[in-house]
C-alpha cells in the first residue's frame, strides 16, 4: 500500500472520530442550557438547540463552506470527512450567542440569524483566519495562532452574543429597583452532563484541530494536545471551587462547571504548543477569570443567563493572548491583533445584522410571554407538564 | 507490515468504533422513550430498554448469528467485532415495535417476543436480505439495495408494530367517544437527548455498514454516507419546524425531532450511493412524511404513543423505494419487490408469534394497572417519587 | 512507513479512542449517583463527581504518574496519550467510594482523601501490580493476572469504601430500632442513563487494557475483549431480572442495572483469555451476587446508598479467582494472592488515611444537615429548586 493511501485513510478515520466527539456537543449544550433555565423555557431553549444544529448546518453546506475554503477539494484525506468536521464548528458560534439572551429571545428571528450565520458571518471570519484567505489576502495579514478557536469561535461568538444582549436587552424581572435578581438554575443533573459531554466534546474539537495523526510528530501532537486540553478544564474546575469555597464556603456546582469550561476556552488556542505544566497556569486564571467576570457583566446590566460571556468571550481573548505571553515562538503582538480584528469584524458585522433582522421579526419576547414562559408561546409543549411547580 | 494485515487491524478498530457509537443507541432509545410517555409510566419503559438489549443481544450471540451468517469466520477483520456490530442491531427492531405499544405493554411477554425476535425473527429477515441467504436461496431472489436497514431494520421493526398495536389495542383512555385525547411527554429534556444519541448512533449505524474503511475509495464511501445520513437528518427536522409553524405558529420540538429520525431513516437505504444534495429531499420528504402520517394513524386509532410507525415504518419504506427513485443503477421494481417481501414475510410473523405469545401471557396490562401505571405494576419503582404530581 | 512508525500512531489513535470511552465514565457515575441518591442531596453527589474527576486527575498528572509508571516514557505509542488513559482509570477508585458513603459524606474532606488517593495509594497499587514495580519488587511478587482491574480497581475502590463505611456510619435515619428504612432513588431516568454509560465506558477500560491494536493478534485480542466484556454484563443483567421477578413477580430496574454492572467487573480480569460462552456462567454469578449482597451488606448496617459493595467489592474479588478457576494457564492461588495483598494493602491504608483526615476535618455531615439536605448544607444549590416535593 502507498504510504499516502495509509495516511489518507487514517487522516479520513481520525476527522470522523473527532468529528463525532464534536457532535456530542449540541446535546451537550442543550442538556446544559435547558438545565441552567427555568423550567417554564426549557421547551423553548431545547428547540432553539436543535434548530441551530440543523440549520447552521445546512447553511454552512449550502453556501458556507465554499465561501470559508474556497473549493470542494482535499488531497490528502476524504473531503466529506473534511466537511462534517468544520461542520461540526459551525453552530457552536450560535450556541455561544443563543445561550446568553435565553428566556427572551424569540425563535423564528434567531433561526434567521442562524442562516445568516452559517451562511456569510462565520465562513467569512473561518476565510481570513483558517481558510481559503480569499477576501482578505494580505490586506488584514492576520497571523494569529489559534489552533481550535479561541478567537475564532468562542471570542466571534461571545461578540455577537454581546450585541444581542445590547439589542434585546435584559430578562423581565431580571434588575429591579436597582437589584439584581437571582434565578436558580432548574435542574442540575443536566446542566452536569452538558458540561461533562461539552468536556469530552472539547478533546475532538482542539485534537481533531490538529488536522492529521498519520506521523508520529502529529500522533504526538494530537495526544499533547488532547492532554492538555485536559487540564486546563480541570485546573479551571479546581480554581473556581477553591475561590466559592473560600469566600462562602459553599461549592456551587454551576460556578465550578463554568470555571472548567472557561479553562477549555482559554487552552484552544494553543494545547499542542504547551509544555504539560503551562495548561494548570492557563485553566486557573481562565476558571477564575469566569468566576470574578460573572458579577461585573451582572453589575453592567448585561443578563447572561448561563455565563456565556465570561466563558466564551473573556477567556476566548485571554486564551488567545496566552499563547503570545508562554510560546516564545508566537508574537503577542500578532496575537491581540488577530483578537482585535475579529473583536470588530464579529461584533460590528453581528451587530448589524442582529440590527436588521430585529426590525423585520423582533428578537425579544413580550414581557406577557416572558412571564408566563417561551415555551407555551413559542412551543406550545412544557418541558415537565406533570411536576407541580414550587415556585 | 503485510497491506491485508494492516486492512484487518484498521477494519477491526473502525468496526469496533461504529458499533459503540451505535450502542449509544441504547441509552437513545431509553431516554428518547421515558421522556415521551407519562410519569408513571416511566421506569416500565427503561425496563424495557434495558431488557430488550440483554435479551436479543444474548439471544443473538447463542443462537441469531449463525442462523444469519451461517458460521463464525471472517476473514477481512475480527471476527468478533463484526458480531459486535451486528449484535449492536438486532435490539433495534424490537425498539421501534416496543416503544410503540408503551404504556400499556407487560414486559414479561415481551421479553419472549425479544427472545423470539433476536433469535429467529430479525436473523431470517437479514439471512435472505444481507447475510448468507441459506435459506431463501435464489428462490426468493431480494436484491433490493439497503445499505444499512432502511427495510431490513426499520420497516421490519414497523411491521412488528403494526401487528403488536392490532394485538394489544390503543392505550385505555386514549380514544373516547370518538375523540383522540392528546397525552403531552413528561420530560422534553430526556426526549431531546435520546433523539440526540440516536442521530449520533446514526453515524455508526450508515458509516459502518459500509463494512470496511481500508482503502481509498473505502474510505470517501465511509465518510460520504456519514454526510448524507446527518445532511437528511437535518432536512427532516427543518421541515417538521416548518409545516408545525406554518400550521401553528408553534414549534413543537417532538414533531421536530421525529422530522429528524424520520429523514435519517429515510436516508439509511442508500447514503453512500447519493451525491451531496440529494439526501435534502430525501430528508424533506421524510420529514414531511411523518408530519402528516402521525394524525393518520390516529385517525385509524392505531395508538402509538412515540410516533414509531411514522417514524420508521413509512420511512423505511420511502427510503427504500427512494435508492430505486434517485439512483440510476437500481431498479425500482428490486427495491418495491423487497420492501413488499419483508412486509408480508415480518407483519406475519411478527403477527402470529405475538398471537401465540398473547395466548400464554397476555401483552396487553389490565385497565385499572394501566391507570395507576406501569411503574407500579410491573416493576415496583416509581420513576420520580419525590416529585409531586400536577396532573 | 516504517512498521514501527504504524505501530505507533494506530496506537496512539486507539488509546485515544477507548481513554475517551472510559471518560463518558464520569457522567455516567455522575448521572447513577444523581439518580439513586434523593433529590436534597443530588447537587452535592455531582459536585463529588465533577471534584474528583478534577482532583484525582491532577494529582496523578503532579504526582501519582511518576510514582505508578516510573517515568514520562513510551516508545511504542505517544507518552500523552498513554498518561491521558491512565488518567481516565485513577478517579475511578474514588467514585466507588463516594457513592457507598452518599448523602452524607461532606466534600471537603472527601477533596482531600482525592488527593491522596490519586496521588499515592492508587499509584501504589498500580505499581505493583501492572507499574513498574519499583516499590515491591519481588518481595510481594504479585502474579496475578487482572487485565483492566477486577481487583486493582474496583476492589481497591471496594476496599476503601468499606472502611470509609465504617468510619462514617450509616445515614442519619437509615436503621432506626432495627428497622432498615428503604429510601427509594429519586430519579430512575437518570440511573438508567448513567448505567449505560458506564456501560460504553468499559468497552474501553477493558478493551483498551490490552494495551496495542496493532497487530493481528492484538485486534482479535482487542474485539474479544470488548465482546466478552459485554456479554458478562448481559447475563448479569438477566439473572438479576430473573432472580427479582421469581422472588416479586416485579422487575426492579436498579437492581436489574446493578446486576449488569456487577457482571461488568467480575469479568474485567480476564475477558481477553476467556472463550465466548465463559463470560454468560461469569456474569451470571456476578449479577446474582449483588442481589443476595445487597441485603447482606444491609444487615450488617453499613449503609451504602448506591450498592458499590456488592457490585465493584464483591464482584471484583469473584472476578479476579474467576480467571484462576477458568483459564488453565492462570493459577488460582496468584489470584487469590493477589486480592489478598491488595485488600490488605487498600484497606489498611485507605482506613488509617480517612481515620487521620477525620480528625482534621470530619467526614460524616451533622444529623440536622443531613435531614436538611447535603445540597443547601455543602453547595448553596439545590437540584430542582422549582419542583414541588411530594415527601
Amino acid at each position: 500500500m502507498l504510504e499516502a493511501d495509509f495516511k489518507y485513510i487514517i487522516d479520513t478515520f481520525f476527522t470522523l472520530f473527532t468529528m463525532v466527539l464534536i457532535i456530542f456537543m449540541v446535546p451537550g449544550f442543550a442538556m446544559l442550557e435547558a438545565g441552567l433555565v427555568r423550567t417554564k423555557n426549557v421547551s423553548a431553549v431545547l428547540t432553539i438547540n436543535v434548530m441551530i444544529y440543523a440549520v447552521a448546518s445546512l447553511a454552512f453546506l449550502l453556501v458556507g463552506y465554499e465561501l470559508a475554503f474556497g473549493s470542494w477539494e482535499s488531497d490528502t484525506q476524504s473531503i466529506w470527512a473534511v466537511f462534517m468536521f468544520q461542520m461540526a464548528f459551525v453552530g457552536k458560534t450560535v450556541n455561544i450567542m443563543s445561550g446568553g439572551v435565553s428566556e427572551r429571545v424569540r425563535i423564528i428571528p434567531l433561526a434567521i440569524f442562524t442562516v445568516v450565520m452559517g451562511a456569510v458571518i462565520y465562513p467569512l471570519v473561518v476565510n481570513v483566519t483558517w481558510g481559503a484567505d480569499i477576501i482578505a489576502g494580505t490586506m488584514l495579514d492576520i497571523d494569529m495562532y489559534d489552533l481550535a478557536g479561541s478567537t475564532v469561535i468562542h471570542s466571534t461568538g461571545g461578540w455577537a452574543l454581546l450585541a444581542a444582549i445590547m439589542i434585546m436587552g435584559p430578562r423581565k424581572g431580571r434588575y429591579v429597583d436597582g437589584k439584581i435578581r437571582v434565578i436558580p438554575a432548574s435542574n442540575i443533573p443536566l446542566v452536569v452532563l452538558g458540561a461533562l459531554l461539552l468536556w469530552i466534546g472539547w478533546f475532538g474539537f482542539n485534537g481533531g484541530s490538529v488536522g492529521s495523526i498519520s506521523s508520529v510528530e502529529n500522533a504526538n501532537s494530537v495526544a499533547k494536545t488532547i492532554m492538555n486540553t485536559n487540564t486546563a478544564g480541570l485546573a479551571g474546575a479546581i480554581i473556581a471551587g477553591f475561590i466559592m469555597y473560600f469566600r462562602y464556603k459553599l461549592l456551587d456546582i454551576t460556578m465550578i462547571l463554568n470555571g472548567a469550561l472557561g479553562g477549555l476556552v482559554a487552552v484552544t488556542a494553543g494545547p499542542d504548543l504547551y509544555d504539560m505544566y503551562t495548561p494548570i497556569l492557563i485553566g486557573l486564571i481562565g476558571g477564575a477569570l469566569v468566576v470574578f467576570a460573572v458579577p461585573i457583566f451582572d453589575k453592567l446590566k448585561l443578563d447572561d443567563p448561563v455565563g456565556a460571556l465570561s466563558v466564551h468571550l473573556v477567556n476566548g481573548i485571554w486564551g488567545t493572548l496566552a499563547v503570545g505571553i508562554f510560546v516564545d515562538s508566537v508574537s503577542f503582538m500578532a496575537q491581540l491583533k488577530g483578537v482585535v480584528i475579529v473583536a470588530v469584524f464579529a461584533f460590528s458585522v453581528s451587530f448589524v445584522v442582529l440590527y436588521v433582522i430585529n426590525k423585520i421579526s423582533r428578537f425579544r419576547a413580550e414581557d406577557d410571554a416572558q412571564v408566563e414562559g417561551m415555551d407555551v408561546n413559542e412551543c406550545g409543549v412544557e418541558a415537565y407538564p406533570e411536576f407541580k411547580r414550587a415556585i
